[in-house]
């Protein structure tokens, strides 16, 4: 066991775990070209090739725990062992291909798992969340408020982008980020002439919860 | 008193109004879409018991509150109340069907009266309203000053960006949103080759003044 | 003199002034819009009545003035002294219309010389310039080398946007507003496929500067 | 060697540099507009004598440095001795010609290197640069993951926004900078019709993780 925990640690075998991270993503990208049929060949070889390797790379990490309870507790070797194990299942059926080239890309990911930088940055984004979700929320509040309103009135002016709730949303969402935002308006203002009031009201009300967000976590941060 | 006063603080009465109030979002935001008129129908009916329920809930907070006179301190209870009662005015009138429908869509609201976070969060909102506005009046004599002047020369232009000082502004907001704004200056600069000193000296102006604006408030919280 | 400064200092008269100084700005938006001769001619009048107004005005406050050496060294009395006094030349050349039309929308600066706290935004604003000059002008020779390159590259591809290194310096501006931008790099792509990394480059350096701009201004604002 | 010292800190001498250096830059724009053969041949001319004059400079302050071993330990130096020999080689060759243009554009660089306040800004931005690289590299896995999704799902909805990974990564960093983006969206959504849970859970990631490094730069600055 402690040969294992020894390797584990070992730059080498850190190092070539990320080499490995990055040439499957490379694979992943790769695979999006048309690449002749003994190159897509290759392709499958190598594949197996990785999962194999990564297989036994999470083996040594589990034979390298001191106490074996301890290893399923970190988050990150719950996420590696299923992206891994997923990785085994044999996918023959067409019609789950996709989801089995999704676990692929998905490997990219464990690049966020071995990078302790990257985990760092993570964790401090999971941090931030709960502050967030709040924030999150009374913007959807304001959305749906809004998406509720522009239904009822607009509906009949545009169906595509007012035609119910969902794409009412959608539709707003588009003004927030002012995608495009003075044609949605303009179309409106030529029945309704005042309709600008709701479009500015509603990206006075959205610049004004996002500040106020930005604000929250700057001083969150600060406190502690 | 006491009953009501325990009655309003049990977890199960607050979560049971969550939940009310949740319902009543789906249901306002299910009238948007293309209904049968027998499910129409039950939806009247469910609007009815929903303020049913708003109004019992208020009058047991009311009943709850031991000096009676303080209820109607609290803001919250205010909006609450005006938005239950206004609810109970029959509608038949079909010119006034819309504010009884925004009514019930108002009723999403009380979502912010009724979790503490969200409460909190307004309140921080409304705290930094005034030195906002001073910032927002800034911009609005920026916005007022370009647009008499953009009226001025562009008028004869384009009627519908620069015809008369109201279209200018709003012309301007769109400009200060960055939708398309180029296509707006390509036009003028057909006419004056120069226009573009006046969109470009328009967007430092407001990025300097918003960017003064976020610092202001981030110094402000930090000295609290 | 005391009776002139007792007068300057009268809530009435300050309120007065801020009514006059809105007045004056809602007569300049009124004339942007299509008015008969005879509300025209009435406009006219009350112009001469505002202009007389603020004479008596900046009377008032110069005889206020305890000594009178110090009433132009506030940079405000200059310029709500100079508007006033530009007012009064007689313009009746029409090719000077525009001057005196662009004089009697400056008057809705006056507001920001007459409220206390737009006139401590202003100077907050000009406090934070010259450290913001240095970031302009840094960002200013980012945009100058990229449009140095960009018109030898693009020049021929299309003359209206790369033509010289003034127009490719408004086309970068424009990039750097995210204001259809593809469209600028998909047409140069066309041509040179490997384009799209002087776009990116050119993003990412400016969003860069600005960055650090933001929080160089926030840190030298927290240390004061 | 004094004599060399003191020329090198004097005021004259280095506002003359600043001067040509402004002056090569205006000359490496004016050859971007249409000029008669004459004025060309002229230019020609300043092109020799600013280089001249900057081999002067570097001369001097090199002979100015007290142990010349520390000359080339300063980057800046480094930057500049490179960019006045690299223009001291004869191009005559019309396929290098383009290097060589650029080499005279990026003699506005030495702009940084001379004023201290934008030696001290970039010095700024470098020291930010690790940190920021692990929010790139971030920014990069989660850009990749949805490329190499997006291409699997939409390369055969629009093969020019989706047809491999590379034009997917570029396709994406359009949506982020919100341009055009509900372009690229409802052409997908006509085949799938949630894929607008694609783009928002992109954009919600990519702004949170741009909030987060954007908080951390702060918070970083602050301990400091
Ligand atoms: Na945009
Ligand atoms: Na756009």
């Amino acid at each position: 066991q402690d040969h294992f925990e020894q390797l584990r640690h070992n730059r080498l075998f850190e190092w070539s775990v990320v080499a490995v991270i990055i040439f499957s993503a490379l694979l992943a990208g790769a695979k999006t070209y048309d690449i002749p049929v003994s190159v897509s060949r290759t392709m499958v070889w190598l594949d197996y090739a990785i999962t194999l390797f990564f297989l036994i790379e999470i083996s040594i990490r589990f034979l390298g725990e001191r106490r074996k309870r301890d290893f399923l507790k970190s988050g990150w070797n719950v996420f590696d062992t299923l992206i891994v194990i997923a990785s085994l299942v044999p996918i023959e059926d067409s019609e789950l291909a996709f989801v089995g080239r999704l676990l692929r890309i998905f490997r990219v990911l464990r690049m966020v798992s071995i990078i302790p930088e990257l985990r760092h940055l993570l964790n401090s984004l999971l941090k931030a969340l709960p502050q967030l979700s709040y924030v999150a929320l009374m913007m959807f509040i304001i959305v749906y408020i809004f998406a509720a309103v522009g239904t009822s009135l607009f509906a009949d002016i545009n169906e595509t982008l007012w035609g119910d709730i969902a794409v009412a949303m959608l539709t707003l969402f588009r003004v927030m980020t002012f995608e495009d935002w003075t044609d949605v308006m303009y179309e409106t203002m030529a029945v309704y002439p005042l309709s600008w009031v709701f479009y500015l009201l509603f990206i006075f009300l959205n610049t004004f919860a996002f500040l106020n967000m930005l604000i929250g976590i700057v001083v969150n941060v600060m406190e502690q």
